[in-house]
């Protein structure tokens, strides 16, 4: 019961805590001694995480590794001989770090290929800067071409129905909502019609679609990213646009019909095999308990998958590389893991966790990043309540070491990759960058190393090392 | 007594006041009603906070009029023409905005004018990236030449003595320590270089001083600043070369002795009338009490000072635009100011504030934004303990309500162009937006419109608006 209100207490809003706290405090300040038994311990734990930022913030190497691999490789689809590449230069450079073992985890994933560039064109006007969506079917190098209808939700085709929208092409125009304060929920409230979109309007006959780009920024540069098809509907192209484009598509449709000529040659190839690549130290006191931190070594074929999310694997291995340098001895097994086809499958993910299942490990925690490397403003955690409760006391001592550094804790997501580890109850906890440039380079050809400052991403690898020697260090005790 | 201890609290690290906020409420959570009176102010309070943050984002005019003033006019060197234009650009602005009065404020400043294209070379070596610092003299055209000494700290000045100085170009190199979380404390931990070691070098007969720029990043761009210069030693010229160049001539020098040829034309010119522009809504219940929310307008002259500070200009207008699109009638007086000359000299703010004494004003609250147009990460308080105190509690809440937000509250510094109103003992406070990019741009060519991202702009013109909405409409309640 007492977690269970203190649960309650940490996921309410802040507002309501402090005022809460505050009146205790008032009430009672004076009666309280104050535990200092731990004052010890948490000197400690303050000390060595000086260290870690001071070993990072001056010697990291993340940055020269992301730098090299965004560079010399560039963009990483799974299936694609960059991928391939990337998974070497990665284990190359694990296995440099003197870790217990270094390894190659097998997984089958999708290969589709964007083929030639993409045209998307106003008949008798001008081209629209467009990217396929990962998945997609082509047009076929004819084209296709169609009366453009423009909607701003999947529910309004079912009002149109197929008399509307038959041989027509759709386009989906409603913006990411700009009132949100973390980008990452206006994506989520947007994204539906870049995944959906396609199938949905295939159902009532249209021809291809068009989507307004991921992106709370008027720019020229269209966003990929994957769709979703349904076995039962039609598979029917679909194409992101520009949000310039996507704005001055909409102002030519308030002057009266368009018609659009849309060629796009992607296909879907037979599935071929990759890896995603793991390393780990053995821990010396509980070595069957299991602190996984990863992030994703696939990216779109696009750009170079800098954010996302060579961040994330760079911060990964600086963890590694950042513990050894210290000489630190984890206690429990830390497990780097690098998925591969987090993009358009996640089948290194579903891979993974079916391996240590049937292995019966328990990962205690598994933390991801795969936020992009934009300065750290804390993480979330992602847990059932009662999985959540126990650790709760501890969890919050945490935060208060972490505290100095501008890192605070939340309930929320964690990553995709580690999400199929949930059902082993441990704690999934996902790194949270500060999200407002996010989507400026997500998916796109921008997405690129000279969008990544040194110092962000340096300070996000010491807050997520940080946090593992924290999770090691102490384990999860429960209260 | 209370109210001390209390202070005493919020002033400790936070780990602390989380775990014994901890122990408190375990020992006495059953037994506390909490205090829900204040439910529905609150309630209106966070409502109108989500409303400010609604406006901002979705049609804030910040970002335009930051574009424009940064493209159409560059930089605005106190005493130049571009700070002239400045003067009137904004004040067009705050005119159009219908709120009671704008006016300008004269003052004198300094004008210094860096003259030509400076000149800073090895001896039968490269030329180095440089940038004279403001305030600093010219060499005259034909320059200096002269033997190069390299030193870390202006102490080792007085080790070396005349005997090593004389005729010597003092090459000052102390990096900005990395290993600072907030990069303003590696910017002061080596900004004595840059402001006395002109005048520390000549005192033992050195010719001129070069100095490592001011940055955390490794590149090619000088960063200017300004220079002191003590009445009783000789002014020699002072400039900053870049990073890269600064770490090459070290390297060069660990290979022997390097000769540099330097030369600037800068000149001290007698000084100009200027004006710091104030646009006022007159409070409507405590017009006597006034609200200061304000940015200076002046930049250096490379560059066109977008970070630094047309973000803390545009931020405060938007205040001033946000709670008119709201139709929001204030209680207290709001004033915004855009000061004048807080690069080099002061003189707007010393003028306003003089001014102030002098017809007995009040500033309640005084709140710059001087710290660049990124994500808001929270306000910093600068007020005695004991007139911090009594609002303690206040402003605690006030914290709550802006969390949700990312914000949060500490105590620390305020700014330049406020600070000579600490005597009129209300609250000063500085914005404080994620710090990491700050210096990369700082005195820079580069620090331009397109460093500056549209949505950290306006969260932080958001996050100022709230507060002043909080201040104004509570005022500050003694305990």
């Amino acid at each position: 019961m007492k977690s269970t209100r203190l649960l309650l207490m940490v996921y309410k809003p802040k507002q309501n805590f402090v005022r809460s706290v505050y009146a205790v405090i008032i009430g009672v300040l004076a009666f309280c001694p104050f535990s200092l038994s731990q004052e010890s311990t948490e000197d400690k734990d303050a000390l060595m995480i000086r260290k870690i930022y001071d070993h990072v913030l001056e010697k990291g190497d993340g940055y020269q590794w992301l730098h090299d691999m965004t560079t010399q490789i560039g963009g990483r689809l799974a299936g694609s001989d960059g991928a391939d590449k990337s998974v070497y230069f990665t284990k190359n450079i694990l296995d440099s770090l003197a870790l217990d073992e270094v390894y190659l985890q097998e997984c089958e994933v999708p290969h589709w290929e964007r083929g030639e560039p993409e045209l998307v064109k106003i008949m008798g006007g001008k081209e629209l800067r467009s990217t396929a969506l990962g998945r997609s079917v082509g047009t076929g190098p004819e084209g296709v071409e169609g009366e453009v209808i423009e909607v701003f939700s999947l529910d309004t085709l079912e009002k149109l129905g197929e008399k509307m929208l038959k041989d027509k092409i759709v386009f989906f125009n409603r913006p990411m909502d700009p009132k949100q304060i973390r980008t990452f929920n206006a994506y989520g409230g947007a994204v539906d019609q870049r995944v959906w979109g396609a199938t949905r309007a295939a159902q009532y006959g249209a021809k291809a679609v068009i989507v307004r780009s991921m992106s709370l920024r008027q720019d020229d540069y269209p966003h990929t990213g994957t769709l979703a098809y349904d076995e039962n509907s039609p598979k029917i192209p679909g194409l992101a646009i520009s949000t310039n484009d996507a704005n001055y598509l909409s102002q030519e449709l308030k002057n009266g019909s368009v018609r659009l000529f849309v060629r796009n040659t992607s296909k879907n190839l037979p599935p071929k095999r990759s890896h995603s690549v793991i390393a780990e130290i053995k821990g010396s006191e509980f070595p069957e308990e299991i602190i996984l931190v990863g992030g994703h070594l696939d990216s779109w074929d696009i750009g170079s998958g800098a954010h996302d999310d060579g961040a994330g694997c760079v911060h990964a291995m600086q963890v590694m590389q950042t513990l050894k340098a210290l000489n630190y001895k984890p206690k429990r097994t830390l497990r780097c893991v690098l998925f591969m086809n987090e993009e358009n499958g996640l089948k290194g993910a579903l891979t993974y966790a079916d391996t240590s299942n049937a292995r019966k490990e328990f990962h205690i925690a598994a933390l991801e990043s795969d936020s992009g490397g934009f300065t750290p403003r804390g993480f979330s955690f992602d847990a059932e309540a009662e999985v959540f409760a126990p650790y709760f006391r501890q969890i919050v001592e945490w935060e208060g070491l972490l505290e100095p550094y501008g890192i605070h804790f939340w309930k929320g997501g964690s990553g995709a990759d580690i999400s199929p580890l949930k059902s082993q109850r441990g704690i999934l906890i996902g790194f949270r960058p500060d999200s407002q440039r996010y989507f400026d380079y997500h998916h796109t050809e921008i997405d690129n190393i000279d969008a990544v400052n040194k110092r962000e991403l340096d300070l996000g690898a010491a807050a997520i090392t940080s946090l593992i020697y924290l999770l090691d260090s102490k384990g999860l005790e429960r209260e």
